[in-house]
């Protein structure tokens, strides 16, 4: 089988024809598909959902003696850090207990650090000339958006098979300005790969020119594996203290992919230095987080061990979702030599490579024939794609029959701006 | 009988050194009672528990076709938005249902004003030379508290029996590095004082020289009535459209002393312009709250009325506890002339002024014999009262047979301060 290349000019024209009679067909159906953003889908939400049967007898009402019922313990439950260091491999005094959301702790560390400055900052952020920000992409986009909020530079660090380009992420940090980066070490948003021990290590002795350098070490995939089994990861916040860089790192995590999406737990993890600065800055914001809800984990949770046998059911739901849109690549794309994909283990996406130029057209096809995705570009900063290639596909919302479906439809969209893209039209 | 100041410098002392045995029998006693907080007691957390009962049943799951589990519905369940508007007295689309602390929401309104600013901002506050702020005291010292941790210039209002004294407002508000002012408008904390309707109409015809002049309506006790019946209050929002400034106000409600302290659900609501530009501040910030605790509280709370029902069973419990405060204060107290309280009727509070000079060292022979109390000044802006004599006594913690106990310290403590004032010893 020859690829789209290697066609003669005729042959692509003929299977450009054939296509859009397809696409066509395809439209006509009136599908409403999405692979949009990384939300569990229903049989996930039901897998945990005997978790509101939790919370019925007085005693689970008491917490190390405290009534999680009332105010009061604004870092959270002791058995709630005591979860989250197990399964981060931190210490309990180095986590703090939150809402809902890691997104809305890592705003706030942002912000703070905006309106307040962070432990070592010789003012507040806000009163910088100019903040400049490190985004390794493709990446995440409420991260990217976060700093974009705050008028910071965003600059782009390219990511590699082993993480994000250290040797650039090294060269920018001697610019003071550079205020700090996003990583998202484990299962990457979205090319999901796990950092190498070497370049953790590079983060760790990172030696930046801003004294409050801060790396948002988000933790998201930290035990979301859908294949195979838990991939042991070194504890960052150790990994830094031995560097002597204790206060460059704060880490996030959640239960929004264990438990519920938005009705789990968050946390950040950090120095006793960094934890009691921020205690300080969240006095003014927070008597206490919802530690009905952090008890409600802790009684469902237990412990790491008993939250990785939770992960193996939700792999159970995930791992067939990412077979068929991997698969299905391999069969219908692979052979064409359009684009590259990565086949992660982890996380919720499959992050894939369009020729260059194809990917915003690529996705508009797909919105014709009523299939959603993530914008063309959100990977990138700013959410311009420079090489307009990248596209992340989330597989993990639609039931395995709507998804096999909605990837027909993407690889045909592909084939279509591929072949437009190589003069077809 | 004679008030103190009517005794004779002997009789003064006689009274002072019996006092003073009264007083270290009561050290003797090591007590450990606390009057600080306004936090719910254990009787009331027990009263609502049952909540935790509900969301069994996968129907309880879909509150108008949006599974609550999933992510998304940034500015809450409609459902969630027709109970506080059913609360309030306003629309459901001016409604924003948050998680489980309106101090958050206050906070962060403050905050974005702060780093954005608001809809007729012409800069972020952090851009303003100054940021002047008008707080009515006595008043609560977590609001004094958002607005000094931004670096505002804090201008204390006095109360009067109505509300703020509303010609010291309309003064203030002629300079335009006044940027707003906090609010308890029902059951004031901690006076207990319902505003008048002449205090509110003014409030709403505000013409404040900054065109971002910003009301902070922190309806905290709207329906915490703990003697008699419901008290009918004004719609704030719709005060201020009519009035020609529908955009000069948030208002911020939260169930924190309807159902649980800590885990309850919060809101703030404004006009339909200013919540276009508060959700286009908060998306970076927040995917979702928690959606599956707002469903609990729609199940729970159902609407109005049964709201109502539920606080009628507070009231049961809370009364008592205040008219132990207030009867001991009439009793013991009253006959010397040495202090003024107010009896209300409902929020957490009551507010007692000792004779100038001698809150502080009220509270602190309170802490020795061991009550503790909310320090002396928090009530006022930077936690100084000039006059030392405002003090905030919580009694719903405590059950009423420590209460009773309390208090009775408590009045000792007043008496011996008042008399070492008034020269005895």
């Amino acid at each position: 089988m020859k690829t789209y290349a290697q066609m003669t000019p005729e042959e692509r024209r003929a299977e450009y024809d054939a296509l859009q009679t397809a696409f066509q067909d395809l439209k006509a159906k009136g599908l409403s598909l999405n692979m949009a953003r990384g939300k569990p889908g229903k049989a996930q939400l039901d897998l945990v959902s005997d978790i509101f049967g939790l919370m019925q007898k007085p005693e689970d009402y008491i917490s190390d003696g405290i009534d999680v019922r009332n105010y009061g313990e604004m870092a959270g439950l002791p058995a709630a850090k005591r979860l989250f260091a197990d399964i981060l491999g931190c210490q309990p005094e180095q986590v703090f207990v939150g809402g809902n959301a890691s997104l809305q702790l890592m705003f706030d560390t942002i912000s703070k650090a905006y309106t307040h400055g962070l432990l070592h900052s010789p003012r507040p952020w806000c009163k910088e000339e100019k903040v400049k920000w490190l985004c390794p992409a493709p990446g995440y986009d409420r991260h990217f958006k976060i700093t974009e909020f705050f008028g910071f530079e965003l600059i782009t660090i390219p990511m590699t098979e082993t993480g994000p380009d250290m040797d650039a992420v090294e060269e920018a940090v001697k610019d003071p300005a550079v205020k700090g980066i996003w990583c998202v070490p484990k299962y990457s948003n979205p090319d999901g790969i796990i950092y190498s021990a070497d370049t953790i290590r590079r983060f760790a002795r990172l030696n930046a020119a801003a004294p409050d350098f801060l790396i948002m070490w988000d933790n998201a995939y930290c035990i979301h594996e859908f294949e195979g089994d838990y991939v042991e990861f070194p504890d960052i916040l150790a990994l830094c203290a031995e560097a002597g860089h204790p206060d460059m790192v704060f880490e996030f995590a959640s239960t929004s992919k264990v438990t519920l999406p938005g009705a789990g737990v968050s946390c950040f993890a950090c120095s006793k230095a960094n934890m009691a600065h921020m205690e300080t800055l969240l006095t003014p914001q927070v008597i206490s987080f919802d530690k009905v809800n952090q008890q409600r984990h802790v009684l469902y949770l237990q412990n790491k061990a008993h939250t990785l046998e939770l992960m193996k059911k939700h792999a159970a739901i995930m791992g067939p979702k990412f077979r068929a849109v991997v698969d299905a690549l391999d069969r219908e794309i692979a052979p064409l030599d359009i684009a590259s994909w990565k086949r992660p283990k982890g996380g919720y996406f499959v992050s894939l490579n369009a020729m260059p130029g194809t990917a915003k057209r690529t996705l508009a096809l797909c919105k014709e024939a009523g299939v959603t995705m993530t914008s063309a570009g959100a990977t990138f900063p700013y959410g311009k794609d420079p090489q307009d290639s990248n596209i992340r596909i989330a597989p993990s919302l639609p039931p395995v029959e709507e998804l096999e479906q909605a990837i027909q439809v993407f690889c045909l969209c592909l084939k279509l701006a591929a072949l437009e893209k190589l003069g077809a039209v």
